[in-house]
């Protein structure tokens, strides 16, 4: 079992995938973050006003989204494609599915397909998901074995409603929301999230609650997850 | 764990939901059919067109019914309320709620909200839904406990695509087709549709071997059913 | 081959079907509209401000609607059930499934589903599609044949895209323009619609050639009324 | 300017509408919230665990609502029609034709359409959308002037990603957020929720922050309310 | 205050959006239209018929946009970028934001993203709306501050209802609806063009009136403009 | 009469439109299948498991289509553009705008324009649609007439309820499903899908018949393909 996540700028996997993350990698499964971009144009407006060069900005968000993927037990890879506007081309599509390829993942996280607050968000999953089939194909000419057929979630964007994000998938994070907090405080320019993205667990954890039925027993304290599938769920039990 | 199937008419939970009951009673849960009338009117062409009465055509649909039932190991029940119109009504949604707080489903099964074929289907499922939701109250006056949140699973209509059924649950029924099939065979009058509903559990096992990718290995037999899902899905894992 | 218009209203017929109606009977085809109300409180405003009676109005209204239908060739009928709120119910749903019957439609014309200014419209539809089912069932106790499948089509609210209207019929009513407009003409009372509605089938004429192609020849003058499709449409020949 | 609120229970208006109901008292207008039932049966849970009796509900909730509605300056009237589940008539809806034509409103807010979570929540804004039409009628038979068109908002549903809920109206309520906060604490057997809405208000205060661009000068603490319109918004000046 | 127009061809924004040009000038604001082309290919037939040739289509399209531009007391600029197809590139996005960054715009109008009669269309907005997000960047690298957050309007198309236009803004255009009719008749191209847009005013007027209620007042001569908004509207004032 | 089918590998064409183009030159019509690639990578996995080159696999593939084109009656080219991705760029479109310009077609057949299994399909569809509109602007600078406005119909895709395909139109192919068959069987690697499709065909015939009406008297064998149309139906019958 192994999980890739296609995260369009560093900072995106933390606040949006952390708890899916540390919940994998506790039960002893493989994480890998693939970072497109370090947001260094669109998501490091504290930097910039401080005066800092590209080199540096790239350099601070490097090691902050490192130090999360550390907290978090994952692996983590920038392909550096520049963002803002995050270009969609052939070659990086490449590079993901050689990333495909070698990480043959179980599952597959990445942004929604819509998002009108950030065009870098959908490009990246567009090409995540181009990427993903490519793999498929035995005639698509990189090393490794034709990956299976992955699941894909898309996880939370910013404001969902406006991006015609509707959870179908609600994770309960408790057991690893600690880990995703202290992942949060990886990024202290963006302090003004770590409250609001815990905010948000709480929202989501008061669904999970909601959706498994009051006789669960969960605590009052669950914390949550939202995602939506890309594909339909395959199972041998509905529940 | 136990299962409620809410079916407008006597035969609508062997066509389409027929796996999963077989599946659930062969990992020794409960599984009930609740039949909201018997098809008499709707249904029954056939009864018709040879001139039998309307107390004959409902005795054999409960005749047919209770035989499917007993083959995939589920209790049924009768509310004969009369189909073409199913006509909605608080007392009949009174004795949902009964139901509920008797079975106290793991998880409800029950037709899609829109059938432009049907308006029976669709009464049926609201009244399910409307019970399901008042079974919650500890302020319905009814006996029992209230209820938990049992997720629901909107089985395939005929049409499904012209009713905006989009499956994101599909359901591996290999293991139990045979019962599904000889479930279908308690219905001798609609004897074309056996054939049918073959040829779509094929059609949906190639969906389910396609969405669980190649590598996983699953027999080129493989049959399926398709859901949809009402709310969403609660879990601590994604796969 | 006969057409059977169901319409909320006295009026309603006339300013959105008129054209289909006139073509129908322009070629020898039988055509029936089953007014449900006589639109007396909800769509005679003006009636109402001269001060007349309850009475008095419906009377107007079904003289001016027997005239427009009239002029059409078509055939008339009153339910006289009430308006604003035409209340559902399964006494005319019943009375439905017999004009159903009767006319043995290969063509039916209602109001489209969805209607946030006039609830009167959508429930004179889910009637109307109602009793089109029950007319199917040979089990249904009503005198006469079971009734095939007449495609559905529904014609143009007043508001088309605040009632989710995209047209995808367009139908070419120049030849039977005139007639339209001479039967909008029997409806005095709302004088400001016929210049409205002349527009509109100028404006649907326009579309009418655009899809059409510029190298069809149609006129400049082209006339047009949008309708939607419940149903697919059945055919031997894409076109 | 008046301000007119349909609620199917008695707590609802507080949660989800009172920064706007605070705000048009804040500006010396008229406010009045319609409660349609007092939510006894579905939402008093904490009360019928601790063995209270249905009318002992009826009045808890009500002085509740009643000093909550105090707080915010608004009159409250219930119509005490039975909750859980709310049943539509053609009485409920001639009495609320009543309010309409009554109170005149300049502003209508109720539930959104749908909430699979709540099939009252639903039924209370059909009927105050098929009586807000009614009241539009000359030839409707009740008291008082014509109703004019006032615009419909939706306010947010518990759940409202599952509801079809997507904001697009963002109210700042920072100067009135207090006020709400105060009609909260006048429903103590809702404790929980007073924290969760108050989450949720600065939830949509990021929002409004967002949407109104970093240049406005927002404070830090925006609080926000979130609205769907029913109908097109009617403006002289695009903003 | 100042609004900004991105037009795919040269007279798009004459047919759609003069009236909100003419309104936002004569309350004294700046208005500057960005025509990306000069639709010389794609909509100029007249001309290509008349055997012109590129470049002096080019120049009476200039001319004419020109004109309608300073009728409607707007600024204009011409990108050149060529029709037909209008192809996206980085660079004309680059251009589209420093554009942003001068003009600082309140309100910005486009195109909506969809529209199967023309692609033009769509991509003109996927740039301008991108631009417009890499404009708001600090680190975007182009001269001026970083841009606001201005909300985005889509004007009509030709054939709204195939483009998923819902209007929900409907714009009183009435004080400056000459001033439109005479930027109209600077195009003698496409003189079929001015009561086709002459009659779309008056039907979206009569929308106006009827979405702002009788009591009004509104003249009978109403003309409106229909438009959509991207994102949420932020408002102090429910109205 | 004339027909255009663009198909973005070898074998689409004949899995999912075979009955259309078999019944255009059944009633001697013209009719010609543009593929853009070979599918030489992403649809040829038998092959590449044989250890086969791109360029052997390429032979297959084109004697292999032109052989099921030969049997349709059908003309066939193949503009090689490479698929695995299939990317889309001006010249490919604007090849196929001469391919327009020379066929005239009166009735085009592509893909869907969604497909999250395979991009190339809606690249394909997406470059079909841009070259009809570039096809019909007499400035577009290519060989022949203007093209007209020929509809567009999307055929059916493997997974149609998750690419957001519902058939709005229900083609009877029972005449000519022989002929289809016999086309299947000219792609030997993909064997699996000869009773795939077959039992589609079977499928979406019982749905032909369903709405067409019993009365109708279509036999029990009855074949179909489904279609959605891209723009509104012009006719002048209702039916």
């Amino acid at each position: 079992m192994s999980l890739l996540v296609i995260s369009a700028h560093a900072g995106d996997f933390v606040w949006r995938a952390a708890g899916a993350i540390a919940l994998a990698t506790s039960r002893g499964e493989r994480a890998k973050v693939l970072c497109l971009t370090y947001g260094e144009r669109g998501e490091s407006a504290k930097a910039w006003r401080e005066g800092r060069t590209l080199e540096e900005i790239k350099d601070i968000r490097r090691t902050e989204a490192t130090g999360a993927a550390e907290v978090l037990g994952a692996e983590i890879e920038f392909l550096d494609a520049g963002d803002y506007p995050l270009l969609e081309s052939t070659e990086l599509v490449d590079r993901m599915v050689r990333v495909y390829r070698e990480v043959n993942p179980s599952v597959v996280l990445t942004h929604p397909l819509a998002d009108p607050y950030n065009q870098d968000h959908p490009a990246a999953a567009r090409m995540g998901l181009q990427a993903r089939v490519l793999a498929q194909a035995i005639g698509y000419d990189a090393p490794g074995e034709p990956l299976g057929a992955p699941p894909v979630f898309f996880f939370e964007p910013h404001q969902p409603e406006q991006c015609g994000f509707k959870p179908d998938v609600l994770l309960d994070i408790t057991p690893v929301f600690d880990t995703k907090r202290k992942a949060m405080e990886c990024l202290p320019a963006q302090q003004h999230m770590w409250d609001y993205y815990t905010d948000l667990a709480r929202r989501r954890g008061v669904q999970v609650k909601r959706n498994a039925g009051p006789n669960l027993g969960l605590p009052h304290t669950t914390m949550g997850e939202a995602y939506m599938r890309l594909y339909p769920q395959v199972t041998d039990v509905l529940a």
